[in-house]
């Protein structure tokens, strides 16, 4: 969930500082943790407990920090929001890549939006298929920083088929050719503020014209217990802009809010992509990159289970997909 | 998740009062939050925004509480931890009943050991196989606030098929007659304190002594993101005692610690019980009691994705079920 955020928080141009201060959020709640309020999430807050504040700088786009917690590792924070911490971002980027990835045959040409921490580069680079990764990504300062704190999820950027761009991905997309790319998987953050414009129908239409027919593309979803209303607002977009087939998976994430994140995964037009039962397996054992180890979280049951929903979220987001 | 609980607050004998306290989980944290710590999820911690405290009283086994939350209705709080709210109790309730009821063909006679609130009961009620259900509950507080306080979870003590029986569920196992219950549900609290012993061997025995041959028992069995270890115990254990099918399924439940809950799901030899693939289907509008509303969370696709496991805690899980 890189790329753009929402500000909620305010953190002068002052240089990175090793200490935390008032209303970035570590301050305002228990001395020595790291709490996460947002009016996406109003009256709940997940604290983690602070051991040290690594990096706290501001880019152009965003306020960003890495802490070590006390029990979750490093974590990445964007705006006053959890990006990744080390003991649950397996679950999120093996979803977010692996749902799209193994659900059409012999993927070759993918292109990530967002994601500059390089977790979802290091699951695309499993697929021994994939012969070239875009990666466009709006904040350099967040590649830096995964780079220089999260040597094992920037150990994505070191496969020799990812191609960085540093930009817009609105803008990247639209000049994209058309009908160029197996997969686009879109890592974003929350639709509040500059990421806003990712989860609207003109984007939705570019990654629509960049796909090849029967093309595939995932993006982050929200929360089926925060944000349903949101969610289904994705949902009649992509009805209306994918022409294949439209659906909503999620998985658990204890660093999320709700401890859920969603994914919508569409195909465009063409040879029919069936997500619900992946066609395109990836095994433990049986990966190009061995020096990343092995999946931690996807396997090819959890992969279906992962649309299957609660009825309260069933109900709403099957009514808006059959219109 | 009502009976025993561990006791990391402290709380002194005086009446119920209406204000929050020190060490009560309330004033510890964000004025005006509440704040879950605990040594079950150490350096980490989930706040609600607490509107109105309802309710403090301490009986003979823990503290008990009560608040209005901002966003997530009113709250059940037992020494710290949070039991159920109205937002997402939903979840917890469904699955722990109806993964093992929906799992045999007619189950006639059911036993909920804990579950005071009444949510489990609300969704035993709902299978019209079912003439008699008995709840042993240990601490008469806990039912008596539920009634007072959260009517929609405590409507299943209405149903005339239930029986009350104010006690330790682990004696009134142990008294139970031979091969009795088609069903046991153990809705217990976490396992440091008083209720370990619904953790351990001997209480599995007396468990599978009171189940009819084939019968099923589902028990609260933590989070597969921070007590890995508790469950192998578990599944160690029950694997020893129970001859039929051992598994673990689990669930979102956002307020939950991790944001998911699981259940170990056991039968005892006898008729083969298929736990991932229900037989005995329950649906919205299929049910005895149209008074408490429709299913919000179970349905028989999410029954059968409950059991697909991250690939980390499939690998530890059938390692234990398999020796």
């Amino acid at each position: 969930m890189a790329e753009q955020t929402t500000t909620t928080t305010t953190v002068s141009n002052s240089p990175p500082l090793k200490r935390p201060r008032e209303g970035d959020g570590i301050s305002s709640v228990i001395p020595g943790w790291f709490s996460e309020i947002s009016p996406m999430w109003p009256g709940e807050a997940h604290s983690l407990k602070v051991e040290k504040v690594l990096f706290q700088g501001k880019s152009d786009y965003q306020n960003v920090m890495v802490f070590q917690s006390a029990t979750y590792g490093k974590v990445l924070v964007l705006d006053g929001v959890i990006q990744l911490t080390e003991r649950d971002e397996c679950a999120y980027q093996e979803m977010i890549t692996h749902l799209p990835l193994c659900s059409i045959p012999n993927p070759k040409k993918v292109l990530v939006v967002g994601g500059g921490d390089g977790g979802v580069l290091r699951e695309v680079a499993r697929h021994a298929s994939v012969e070239h990764i875009d990666i466009c990504e709006i904040d350099k300062m967040v590649v830096d920083v995964s780079k220089e704190f999260f040597p094992n999820v920037a150990i994505g950027y070191e496969d020799p088929r990812v191609k960085l761009h540093i930009g817009d991905g609105v803008a990247f997309l639209k000049a994209a050719p058309e009908g160029s790319y197996d997969a686009v998987i879109v890592d974003s953050s929350d639709p509040i503020g500059p990421a806003q414009e990712l989860f609207e129908k003109p984007f939705f239409e570019s990654v629509a014209k960049a796909l090849r027919p029967g093309g595939v593309v995932c993006t982050q979803a929200e929360s089926i217990w925060l944000h349903m209303h949101i969610i289904e607002d994705i949902v009649a977009n992509c009805r209306q802009v994918f022409k294949g087939s439209v659906n909503y998976a999620w998985t658990t994430v204890p660093t999320y809010p709700s401890g859920v994140i969603g994914f919508m995964l569409c195909s465009t037009e063409g040879p029919e992509v069936d997500f619900k039962n992946p066609i395109n397996p990836i095994d433990e054992n049986d990966n190009e990159c061995k020096s990343v180890g092995p999946l931690k979280f996807y396997n090819r049951e959890i992969h279906s289970a992962a649309f299957c929903l609660p009825s309260f979220a069933k109900k709403v987001i099957e009514a808006k997909a059959r219109k």
